[in-house]
């Protein structure tokens, strides 16, 4: 099928953001193609926004990554981490105890780095429980999953306390055809188990494009959100944030968005993306 | 049980965010001493914002309500409604055709006057539903339920658009123990008849949240999210969007949350309010 | 597209279950040649079966409903209706106060008729419901929606009970591409607005498979279940049912699944049938 | 609190059916008192079944080894298993290409002994899955939960086949108040992933209830079904299925269900069990 290209759409916006994986990069590295994207973005004097449903790495791990992928046009403010959001959150809510939390030790250290004391469920003590103040869920790597999965469960039956989940993204492509169980798989099987909902941060929430608008508004003054397109690979989370948010959206069919379920996609969900592209880079 | 004195805990923050059934008013009208709190609020200097997951009455229709009832302390701008955030949606996202509605032609009027036609549920003629772009959630009144709801679900199964829910409370006080199915069941059983999931606003979601600490700074400079006091009667909606939003946040005994019930309402569903009071007169 | 004929398919087995509306029946009466079809299964000495998804008939009503509709060589034994299984579970378990019900006074006869005293919500005072032992969602007709439902969802709140709900099916067909809100739906908005989950009659539950099955045995001696075709239109309760249970499962396109959807309703749901046929009386 | 004694209840029945974990063995092996309770049943002429959501042992296992841990009054046919279930749908159901597995070798080997050739996940080439024709989830061990259950959502991703659950069980207790997720929990986040729902076997279903009751028939001839009293140690699976077969049932407190949130679960999950007692001992 014919799909019209990102450019031709894309020029019509003052604000173009960006979904990481599948739009971004992919299993194999960077999209090719990608740094003339935004060298385009910046060239034809659009702002951008990188917005990512990723809490194991921290702004400036982040910057770091892509960079070594070879994308380094793109500055620090403007990457905005569904991480970014979780920190925020336990900065402001949690003032006492210790945050316990399933992933890696990597980005327990990015995030929980607010005075309070962090400490990863592998380590915990089950008869000494009294201290600990709020869960996080932070990354699907880090921890033994049938073993510290079990030792999650426990620990919420006994305790009733906040938990937070930096990343909502139920999975991630991992090959062309492939994903693999993402923290937000993880978390909605513990919830399950515990018949209770967390909070989550990440697309399709509000938070961080509330957070990159802000942002935006800051640097550039007013803007219209008809003005800014969102592009993502996945309806529930980039295409669903965006419409509720109130911008334009694109769906495009780099990432876990297949050609040829397109159409099922969106009739079963009932998530009407604006625009459809096969990629940002055609 | 003992609970602590609103007074007491509110005089720490500066800013009080109060949901309105439940907390305000109730179904016999304001609950008595009502004015006195907003009173005491504002002569301590802090800001106040009234949060309801409204959509049947404009903010003006709001405000003179409240009046009518006695509570004439309140300014519009201090009233935010979930159906001005669906207004503001609409006026973003939907830029051609007919919106169709399920509610009262008021409701339909004040959020749907968008430049866009709107037409309700019942004028519909299902042989000729080609412009009609979008489809909104407004009330629970204004509509005959049984041939309504029908013609509802016939006209998503037969189009696929945006559905958007102006208010997402599944139910509300009527008396002191009963309760009225509200907008957001409605459109609960609609998405189950469907299989698919709606656009939400109100309460737990940030929207409401982000536009009255937007307007708060705009008024007052920058604002701590931890000066800030979330008060509701319904965990599920007040709670968790304030927990989620990374403010304090107090459950009052007032309205849908019973006092013999809290502790269940707590361990089974794990949201977990900062404070609890009985009411926020006392 | 081309389907293969009911006929080829059915000579192959030797017990044939036939769902009711959608397969036999539709909004418009008999579906035309229906007749043949039942002659012609039980000339080729076939063993049949009709199970139907419907509390507001007894049998002897559905027998007589379908006789005046001109489907006549139908013997009482070989109707079988959710309504007959919840009656039955009522009667083994509820033994004593009083049941209340939502449906119509017909239906509540044949079904409550245990002994125990029946009571329909719009009666029931709400100051006095101690002696309310259990709760039947039987039919969506017979009540007003507003009202009632309402009432349901206070009684329910007030007191725990055993709740039943006497047909699983969310809607029903009423026009070529129309469908109609069934006891189902809404029992799923008042367990949404409980947060429960309430005990469920009908297809695809395996007591009414098991009930014909057990019959046939009686009449028949052993039946392998691999000579039993189940056929329906709908793939949530029929295919799914007949899948669970362990026989083949048909298909037909001339009720709830519409040919352009069958391939996307399949891929979703992920319940598969053993063969799809545009009609049984192809 | 002071509960009945379990003798004095099951007294008045002539069948009782028990479920194996938290009734009849723990974590820490047999409950202490059990084979008297078997004793009692027998000698009280009353007829007795075993019913327990296990997939992971033929009945054979069961018995030798229950007979392992002390408990050697048990006849083979008194055992009746989730896994058995699983296997006679298998049968009946899927007559061609290669059943794949989630679970140990051994419960591969008798569940999928129909003649068909089975896979385990780990073994599957994922360029080559045309002769995949079915998918069962067996147990929580006998497989690499990272690996194996990332590989396993994308063989389903592939490729619509029925996929089946052995055992629904979301968890099982492993100590006094911890809990381990079980092939259910493993299951649902599955489902979760891809949005279907599976085939799910063992209570609360029906069928384990139904083939339990038809062998007692052929042993004993007529029973009526309020004569039987199932006994369990969780409100979802044994009181709710026993409830839905409708016969009587008695919640024991000696494993999921802990007596400080009897009430708790109860009133949240609207399943209530007929008696309530500590144990099957006292």
């Amino acid at each position: 099928m014919e799909y019209p290209s990102f450019f031709d759409i894309a020029k019509e916006y003052k604000v173009i953001m960006l979904d990481s994986y599948g739009v971004v990069k992919n299993h194999k590295g960077l999209i090719e193609g990608i740094p003339n994207t935004i060298d385009w973005i910046k060239k034809e004097g659009k702002a951008f926004r990188l917005l990512t449903n990723d809490a194991s790495r921290s702004q400036e791990q982040q910057k770091e990554s892509l960079g070594r992928l070879g994308l380094k046009n793109i500055d620090l403010h403007e990457i905005i981490t569904s991480g970014m959001m979780a920190k925020q959150f336990l900065e402001q809510k949690i003032t006492s105890g210790k945050i316990a939390y399933l992933g890696t030790e990597n980005s327990a250290e990015y995030i929980l780095q607010s005075g309070l004391e962090h400490i990863a469920v592998s380590d915990i003590d089950m008869d000494n429980i009294d201290d600990i103040s709020a869960f996080v869920f932070l990354d699907d790597e880090g921890f033994d999953w049938n073993t510290d999965i079990n030792k999650t469960v426990n620990l919420l039956r006994k305790k009733t306390m906040p938990v937070i989940l930096a990343n909502s993204d139920k999975y991630y492509p991992v090959a062309k055809h492939d994903v693999a169980v993402a923290t937000g798989g993880i978390a909605k099987l513990v919830e399950s188990m515990l018949s209770k909902k967390f909070i989550h941060f990440g697309k399709p929430d509000s938070q961080m494009f509330m957070y990159a608008y802000e942002g935006l508004i800051e640097e550039y003054g007013f803007i219209d959100k008809k003005d800014i397109l969102m592009v993502g690979d996945t309806l529930g989370t980039d295409i669903l944030g965006g419409n509720k948010f109130g911008v334009k959206t694109m769906l495009v069919l780099s990432g876990n968005t297949r050609e040829e379920n397109v159409d099922i996609n969106i009739k079963s969900s009932g998530i009407i993306p604006d625009y459809i592209c096969r990629s940002v880079i055609e």
